[in-house]
């Protein structure tokens, strides 16, 4: 048996949460402190300014005075209100979402049995009895809803961080690129370690909550579990696309007018559509990643824990060792708490060229700290010797076997960072290869920006492969699982330095437009393209683990329906297989049409204003900022209904119609094609922003060869970026949502499938 | 019985493929008669111009007279020498790879029994002796270099019937768009009626010979015959990927200097790109298009005729039902005939509206009449009743069965052809509204461009699928193969129109240069446009019918190989599935990239001319046509080489250290995936080249609103058509070669890999 008692688990997992929630707020203390007025006290009544323990003279005289300061608080005050009031009209429709799929599962898993309210015998161990399927259905349902607010706390929590943070960082870039850079991080520490905290908290207490009705019948219990993860996901989904279409449609309509026709730079205060660029990085970039990461996280949990149920572990009640995954999340917040602490104490910034490093250390170091925590994880809580369950087969499997899963894993999860920066950071070939085209115009850019997306997926997808091999191998679907819970078991830092990028792009935007001094600017772009790069090592490890994920929750939806193989050359499963694969283009060209529509009446919006409103261009009258967010906040809620209709009704019809083995298809052909489409779409478009930021930048001699900013190469380089903000906003990161939720769903609804699926085959029967 | 004997059935065959060749001779000969000199005696001895019987005084009187004749002829000379020079230096590169491929063929199935000269039991009918191993292995290389031979021919004749036709399609113009029409579309009626006809003969005629060799041994004979698809898509992979970075580095070159820079018209004599440019259309969309149907049309024959061999077809000998898959296009060859007797001398073209729709009915006749042809043969060569090989076991099938499988397939590629024409051509809105979306700039033409990709997917893989679940259900593998084979019988009305469209491109071209009158140069300009429509209609034909092929060859590889079932749930398998469905973005990567990078080179030197050259400008000098072709001829025949390599090795690699299922994995992977590619670069290359021409044309009120030439919108159209150069033309085709040439060459070696393959598993057990 294992070394870890069941008292000791229940005591560990909490604790490590709650030191991760404490950890967040700590970091939220040290960011507050920043002053965001020209008066001597603050609103919490602190009176001094503590950061670092530098002196108030820090700041460089005469330049971006209390004034510029007082402008940064009213901007960050716009955009919070706006993010705020964008983000609660969303949840009222979620809300209306969340109620009709809630009675969508009641009755699906409820119609099972026909709503039988009698004891059953258990699926996996016969001699047993389990709780009726319609308390199934009414626990999953209860855990969906959980799930859902619980992302829906996420977002809304990071966006509320983000924004609180972004002006911040402005001000503090006054006083040097390092203290900003530390503003910048200790923000999204906040948010990365106050989500990976709760989630697992909400987790733990569920389980234990449920508990108290299923008692023994652990099948049941993290059967329903699985509702969590589905909650999660399917709320990221639509804050994802949602937020992607808001971000972008603003984003293009402002750039398109703004810089292309108008020639103001990025985030002049005089451009219409500004605010709401500004709004959509945070209800975007920050709040949906934030539901999708906890959405990817959630759902591995779920599907480990239920492949774990069905094991060993769930047949002789071990509940230490059913608890490792989440003894393996708490492990991570452990190590990441550390991590972080390297880059906010132990080191310090001096120059703009120690920004990438350092965020790349804090790959490394969680990565190296983690695979320690696996091993010890994995040696007191595992019993040495056990069996999991194979599609019907008992394997037998070892504690280090999984030590080797979940490392796998996670060092995965690192090449596939460093990959991403390789091909996404200026600091390379590729990118400057990109930037290099811009020579000869847009044409070339963005062949070989797409060139180059197709070239970064091709090391990913080996790492993925490997990983896959090497935990399916050794431990089948269970291996999976916890592979891609040792990919997102350093969630807290990934999501730190995920969220740093758009809160220094916002910091960046509101130093322009509160008229801050170009060295400010300089240092926030410093930051911002910094950002763009850790963005897209975020998403880099969203996909990733969603791929993982995915496929354990294919697993875990395969061994739920009772199938015991998918075989590939049946027509049924093939032409799953084939429009599966299908899938990610559809929903890519909804969401990219729909923000090329959006943005089409974004720039109608900006270039009325500029032509009707007399003095706007002198800078003399304000623009109407309103109407522009609203047209983005009605784009988005109105636009992100299909493709999300797409996701969720997907595998409903799949299934209903055509049964479990085309449904099985469907997921497998989605995953394997959209982990291609994801991964190109974010690096493309990460590419380009950054081949714009390099030829703007001038850093090196080949770089001002291209520049300066308003030079032919340097427009080529606005249209390849311009492009590349739906594909590595909106459609890019949305495609690893579409990939885990219809498994996910799948998995939820397989009882029901496996029952009364397959209505058009059998009445052709 | 059949009710066809095996004798009437070896008269049938020959005797359509002749009647194919006499017809395309027929077409030829009425080409010929249009006068490219402005003497009055033509080279044939004939002195009048005889097409249609209208009177020389046809044409208009002033304009563009015998001069520019003069000029179109010199024009074309050029382009045929350059085209030829290219391929016969190309073809040096293949007869190289020839014969190393053909050695690997040897040598590897060779080995299986040991290089053995004894007889052995069959495989399939295990009670009979089959011949030995090595025979095979001969007999195979030896289909190989058939095949090749053939393909290679295919494209030949093809580049040389284009170059031939394209002038006189110019000087047609003159007398009316109607009679420039005819030129072309006959002109593409050679190619397709030459190709298609001469594919069968060769089959034909090879398994004849074979014949007198294997004897009763149907099992050895028809697989050996396997090696005639491989040698055919081999050579139209090079020949798809030279010709296609041959023909786009030239255009995109030419046009970023010419078109963007220097603001000369496309196809300007000034421009010293134009000539590597049209040369590129003769060697890259004619004689690469030509190679690869022809590849795809040898490659579904085989696979139908491998499985039919150990089907009750080959055991019982039934030659009839055997040749079903020849019987069938026999037939197609009849029907098409009509067809195009339709086109040319049923009805005329009055107007320029009229084309397109024109062309389109050739689709539907075609298709119509065939459904009636496959009936016929359907009743006529096969049983009542027969059994098929289903892995493993015997599937009972009824001739209506397989009458449904082909017209399946067959209207399928109807269905595919009339979406991609949908969303490619300008008369529907999607093309409209990404002409609209470039009033914003290049960027949103990009964006909606590439969603309008994305959709144009949707439809045809439904159809795709739906035809692979009827034949699939009906008569398993078999049933996919004769499917593809439906889509494919009327390749050559498919060919005829597909060629149709560079051939007009060319006449453009030649129109151009030759200084002829705006009116000859509108009346070309529509033909081509209906031509880009018809490009496309073909690539969606091309890739469609690939699809349904590389299954039927997946099927076969996967009974040779021995395998039952391939579960998508074996870690083996699946890492194939990812890695399969990630080898067309790399694949698409080092496409794209070659051809960024060439046309780089191309601009420069472009550029360089337009620099250094007095008088360059002002037409007085002639710029260096020369040097151009040399850096489109190098940077093709160099950078064709590793996308060639990534396909032909895969599989090597795949099976001979992963083994068969990671090999099945690949397949399948690469199948689903490399669809949606293809079909999505394909159609977004062909809407932007079309919104541009949309825009140039200025037809109705809309586009003029947006033109004209020269206008902000139009110079984002050419943005956007530059970007699909190598998208609908080098990457997008490419890749359903991809798919269908690592499927035949893992079913040619597949006794190797099942013998010794997975080495890497067997070292780590």
């Amino acid at each position: 048996m294992a070394k870890l008692g069941e008292a000791l688990t229940e005591v560990l997992i909490p604790l490590a949460a709650v030191i991760g929630i404490g950890f967040a707020v700590l970091q939220w203390i040290l960011v507050s402190r920043i002053r965001l007025s020209s008066g001597p006290v603050e609103k919490n009544g602190r009176p001094e300014n503590l950061v670092g323990g530098e002196p108030e003279e820090d700041e460089e005289e005469g330049v971006d005075g209390p004034a510029s300061v007082t402008k940064c608080a009213e901007i960050q005050s716009a955009i919070s209100i706006g993010a705020t009031s964008f983000l609660i009209t969303e949840y009222k429709y979620l809300a209306v979402f969340m109620v009709i799929f809630g009675v969508i599962i009641f009755l699906f898993l409820g119609s099972v049995k026909g709503f039988s309210k009698d004891s059953q015998p258990c699926t996996y161990s016969k001699d047993r009895m389990c709780k009726p399927a319609v308390a199934n259905a009414a626990f999953s349902t209860l855990a969906f809803l959980l799930g859902s607010l619980t992302s829906v706390l996420s977002g809304f929590l990071g966006m509320k961080i983000a924004t609180y943070a972004n002006a911040r960082t402005t001000v503090e870039a006054r006083k040097g690129v390092g203290r900003a850079f530390i503003a910048a991080f200790r923000s999204g520490a906040v948010m990365g370690f106050l989500l990976a905290a709760n989630g697992l908290l909400v987790l733990y207490i569920s389980i234990n909550l449920f508990k108290i009705y299923y008692g023994d019948d652990w099948e049941g219990l993290y059967e329903s579990i699985t509702g969590y993860g589905l909650g999660g996901s399917s709320m990221a989904l639509f804050g994802r696309v949602g937020g992607g279409i808001y971000t972008k449609a603003a984003d293009v309509g402002a750039d398109l007018v703004g810089k292309v026709e108008r020639n103001i730079p990025e985030d002049d205060p005089r451009n219409p559509a500004v605010i709401a660029d500004n709004v959509g990085d945070n209800v975007g970039d920050i709040a949906g990643m934030g539901s999708d990461l906890f959405g990817s996280y959630a759902e591995s949990s779920c599907a480990a824990l239920f492949v774990g149920s069905i094991s060993s572990f769930g047949i002789d009640h071990n509940f230490s060792a059913m608890s490792y995954p989440l003894l393996i999340s708490s492990m991570g917040i452990i190590v990441c708490l550390f991590t972080t602490l390297v880059a906010t104490d132990f080191f310090e910034i001096k120059s703009v060229k120690q920004i990438e490093p350092s965020l790349k250390w804090q790959l490394v170091i969680s990565t190296v700290l983690m695979t320690g925590g696996i091993a010890i994880v994995s040696f007191v809580a595992l019993p040495s010797k056990f069996t999991l369950f194979n599609f019907g087969e008992d394997k037998t499997v070892k504690n280090w076997h999984l030590f080797f899963c979940v490392s796998v894993g996670l060092w995965a999860g690192l090449i596939i960072g460093y990959v991403t920066e390789y091909f996404t950071s200026n600091a390379y070939r590729p990118v400057q290869a990109v930037a290099d085209s811009c020579r000869t115009g847009a044409a070339t850019n963005v062949i070989f920006g797409l060139a180059l997306g197709y070239k970064s997926v091709i090391v990913p997808i080996f790492a993925i492969a490997i990983a896959i091999y090497v935990s399916f191998s050794l431990a089948s679907m269970y291996g999976i699982a916890v592979a891609a819970l040792g990919m997102l078991s350093t969630i807290a830092t990934g999501l730190s330095i995920d969220a740093y990028g758009p809160i220094s792009d916002n910091a960046g935007g509101i130093a322009e437009m509160a008229g801050m001094s170009r060295k400010i600017r300089e240092r926030t772009d410093a930051l911002d393209s910094a950002g763009n790069t850790t963005a897209a090592i975020g998403k880099g490890f969203a996909i990733g683990s969603a791929a993982l994920v995915s496929l354990a929750l294919f697993g875990a939806f395969v061994s739920r329906a009772g199938i015991d193989f998918v075989n590939v050359l049946s027509p049924k499963v093939f032409i799953g297989l084939m429009v599966g694969a299908m899938l990610p283009y559809w929903f890519s060209a909804m969401t990219m049409r729909s923000v090329g529509s959006a943005a089409l009446k974004m720039v109608e919006e900006v270039r009325r204003q500029f032509n009707t409103i007399p003095g706007l261009m002198e800078g003399t009258t304000k623009p109407d900022y309103a109407t522009c967010v609203k047209i983005s906040t009605d784009a988005s809620l109105r636009k992100m209904i299909p493709p999300g209709a797409l996701v969720m009704l997907t595998p409903l019809i799949a299934g209903t119609f055509f049964g479990v083995e085309t449904l099985a298809g469907v997921l497998a052909g989605a995953l394997v094609s959209g982990v291609q489409v994801a991964i190109s779409a974010s690096n493309t478009g990460g590419a380009w922003d950054n081949a714009k930021k390099y030829i703007e930048a001038g850093v090196s001699e080949h770089a001002k060869t291209l520049g300066p900013k308003g030079s032919d190469p340097h427009k080529a380089a606005v249209v390849g970026d311009t492009i590349g903000d739906p594909l590595k906003d909106t459609s890019g990161p949305s495609l690893n949502i579409l990939v885990k939720l219809m498994a996910v769903e799948s998995l939820v609804l397989a009882p029901f499938f496996a029952a009364h699926g397959g209505l058009l085959f059998k009445w052709f029967r």
